[in-house]
């Protein structure tokens, strides 16, 4: 993996600008980057993704594996961004001989930040078998916990999705973007980037968006079956969930949860003591 | 405008499915409706949008009028939803010749449910001058009072954003969807249908979603200066709003807000009595 060209284009992810706030009194306001770059692969534009800008060589890595235009991290030659030109260049052994076809098919998705697949990826029957994993109710609760501690970005500025890879209650991958769909990406792509480093394989997706349906539909390609959402899920998000056996936690908020597609892989064990108010 | 032929495909906006809740209860929980529409302009495809499906007839009007694929509500022939095939067919009297070209080049924004903006409208410089709207604080705190009343979906089923045009503090017309592109863009589809029926000229664009570039875009496009948000902004919809002469007021929830490009154009004439913990 050692001769992959890669380059190191980092940005910053905040930026101040002045608002005028209620009082009419005027103040600095960190705001969050967006930056456009254009993918090209192998010399041909793929799309323009709005970004946050903290690590484009992972998402546009990430990008193209779950959007199946790249197979393998050993395809890679070499992944070059430059923000002069908002420009992310990746050059692989192969790509996919139906690339033209799948890029002429647009699925515009429910997506924040990241809303196209390409192809039929919607459609995609081949996909691995997910692991049945089973979480204990104190184990999401220790992760929630856990999980407080990032998404820094959002405390300045707002205005992004937050996204971890997590084993049991344990973080290990934590990114933000404008669009929660560029997070996931990220961090697909670090996995790759990251290669074997990582002791414990990822058996738990945490975001703080929607669970729409590409959002599980990317997830079942990291190989995940578990995936928390501080938000609601949709009608598509289901049906693909329970396609892929995807077990769905929704509006996980504190002691609060909705579990869907749950039976034999969520241990209730810290059922919290009921008080007035608890059940909406 | 009387000759164009248009279908009601309207679809439930929300069903039940069972979740198992925190204290291992089952229950039957409303989540929102999530479907697949592919849109064909003359018999070409053109995209797949993910919709709440409730008003799918001016979704893809209001699509191709802010995607600037047609440019008058004249030209329209035809927009017939078929659900059973997931197909919008959408037959116009002329499109633009550059079409296809425009087709070729994809941005994808920051957009919940609908990311994507063809051609190479961010880099648009025909747009028509906006009017400089003035606010009033009061007006501001009316308007958000007003929208209380709605956003139906979301109270259910959660999972949607909502998007109003407004004048002053009256709400005109009002939308959810999974995506709030779709919203925006079925608000755009509604003004061409109703026509001249609307009385006031929407002067405000309220959003649930952050202000993003594109979000930007399509209120400028609407003709609308005033862009109202429960969330943050970002970069580029900052340096689109200054562009285009829009005023956003950010993170307008209850009394607080934060004003960008606000001056002359936003009257405190009703500035809270400070309280402590009014300032973050």
């Amino acid at each position: 993996m050692s001769d992959l060209q890669l380059s190191h284009a980092r940005m910053p992810t905040t930026l101040e600008i002045e608002v005028i706030d209620e009082f009419g009194a005027s103040r600095d306001q960190a705001i969050a980057a967006e930056r456009a770059l254009t993918l090209y692969l192998n010399r041909r534009e793929i799309v323009t993704l709005m970004t946050l800008g903290a690590e484009p060589e992972a998402l546009v890595i990430g990008y193209l594996r779950n959007q199946g235009l790249i197979n393998s991290y050993e395809d890679l030659i070499a992944v070059h961004v430059d923000w002069d030109v908002e420009a992310a260049a990746v050059i692989t052994r192969q790509e996919p001989e139906d690339l033209a076809e799948r890029l002429g098919q647009r699925t515009v998705t429910t997506g924040c930040g990241q809303g196209t697949v390409f192809g039929r990826l919607l459609e995609t029957t081949d996909m691995t078998t997910l692991p049945e994993t089973i979480v204990k109710q104190s184990v999401l609760y220790h992760l929630l916990e856990n999980l407080g501690a990032y998404n820094e970005t959002y405390r300045s500025a707002g205005a992004v999705h937050g996204c971890a890879l997590c084993h049991q209650d344990q973080v290990i991958d934590f990114i933000e973007d404008v669009g929660r769909h560029n997070a996931v990406d990220t961090l697909a792509g670090r996995q790759w980037l990251q290669g074997t480093v990582v002791d414990e394989p990822a058996d738990i997706f945490y975001t703080t968006g929607r669970l729409t349906s590409e959002m599980v539909l990317k997830v079942a390609q990291m190989g995940i079956s578990v995936l928390v959402s501080r938000s609601g899920v949709t009608q598509k998000g289901v049906e693909l969930a329970q396609r892929f056996g995807v077990m769905l936690i929704a509006r996980a908020k504190g002691r609060r949860f909705q579990a869907i597609g749950s039976a034999g892989r969520l241990v209730h064990d810290a059922i919290p003591s009921k008080r007035p108010g608890d059940r909406r």
